[in-house]
């Protein structure tokens, strides 16, 4: 974030808030942010504009109610998490009534982290869902979407629920099919996994600990979908095991319909 | 294959076979064969050192016995089927004392395919499994390495039948697993995709009439790793059901150790 608002000067000056000062030197000597502090408190929040929480998604509510009090009327905050519905309420609840919230995810990410891997583009040409209630400001919604507007981001508005249902399926889902698939390679077959294998594990590589909250935070749907893959499994093995090849054939070519929809292949040539 | 062979001019000459005239044109307009016919049975087979069989799997041994006959003593036949046992057996069992057959899987592909996605690098640094027999002819399997060696890649030898269990986890689950997430997308949640669905779904797109093939020739490796992956997906359930922190973090950590290994990460920079 502070990557790409700085390459667009969108900022006058930037905070950095992280617990491990190694991480602030690396980001201050990056020249990504101009001031890196330790921790919430010590950020000057009378003097900021808009901070973005990109913690773990199980501190961001505590974080954003820690800095709440302290900010000036007009300062507007938002964050990066994968869960909406219990932040924002968590939010919503302690929320003084001078601060504003506004819940936000990008959907953009790498499997990489850190200042070393800081991208301006990283927010170019993706989606970001904004999940304003009926307690939102409209200005600081407007403040919000123009941001992320700015960084070369789609904005969409869902209600924080809404959201968790869809990024059940279409992002934490994946992950754990990734990470079971992973989880169950031997070492002896290291040898033998090509570009398949890397391609449908990648996201396994992510942070355990992030995942973890993620997860925990989004249970309820997260179980749901999961429910629905584990039928379509079961369905490719009743195929394999009836050697349907009707059946067999149906299934992989919805599979391959919905992913070409994704991604058109590029020209030939 | 062709453009590979051509590049480090392996061969004298190349020729093509494929029933789509339209490919075969395009194939020689690219330069990938000096000629291209429709059939096997069009094949110069007494010409012929080393014949490459790359159909779907379940056309790969007729296709052997079909050339075999035809073929001078030395010429060696290959192949470059995702599954080995059925097609060793079916040929090695019709095969004529004369010719000589090794098969081959190179662990390289694309989610792309035709004359004008043909890359001179596709095997580099690739493993080639080569599945010799006790029937196999010793200089036939030298030739078959020495090739696929040529091209770049690094040859391994398996027994068919437990190449054939390897590649149900390695290659053909995760086809499978693809296709599942990316059949269960609806619609409407398309745009709510980013990169970790792409990557976790880019198999899907494979050709379903190639990968129904391969699943029904490897239908009980296959079903034995489904089993696998099931149970695995349960013990997510199960730790998410019950709120299990630790067995989360433990599943997720071991998914994330286990991708790591395979790809450890571009030093940062």
């Amino acid at each position: 974030v502070a990557r790409a608002v700085r390459t667009r000067l969108l900022a006058g000056r930037i905070v950095g808030v992280d617990h491990d000062p190694g991480r602030c030197a690396e980001a201050l000597a990056r020249g990504l942010v101009d001031e890196a502090v330790p921790d919430v408190a010590a950020v000057p929040w009378g003097e900021v504009g808009l901070g973005v929480f990109c913690t773990p998604v199980d501190q961001i509510a505590a974080g954003v109610l820690q800095a709440a009090p302290a900010c000036r009327h007009g300062t507007v905050l938002t964050d990066v998490g994968s869960t909406k519905a219990a932040i924002v309420a968590a939010v919503e609840q302690g929320l003084p009534a001078h601060a504003a919230f506004v819940g936000s995810h990008p959907l953009a990410g790498s499997d990489r982290s850190g200042p070393a891997h800081a991208s301006e583009l990283l927010f170019r040409d993706r989606v970001v869902v904004v999940t304003p209630t009926g307690r939102t400001p409209g200005e600081a919604l407007e403040r919000v979407c123009g941001f992320w507007t700015a960084l070369g981001a789609t904005v969409r508005h869902m209600d924080p629920a809404e959201h968790d249902r869809a990024v059940a399926l279409t992002s934490h889902l994946p992950h754990l099919v990734a990470s079971a698939l992973a989880g169950i390679l031997p070492d002896a077959l290291r040898g033998l996994t090509a570009t398949g294998f890397r391609d449908a594990t990648r996201l396994a590589a992510g942070d355990p600990r992030l995942w973890e909250a993620i997860f925990l935070q989004n249970r309820p749907a997260l179980l749901e979908v999961i429910g629905r893959l584990q039928d379509r499994v079961v369905e490719f093995k009743k195929a394999l095991q009836t050697g349907d090849r009707s059946a067999l054939l149906t299934l992989l070519a919805e599979g391959c319909a919905n992913r070409t929809a994704l991604d058109p292949p590029s020209p030939a040539g």
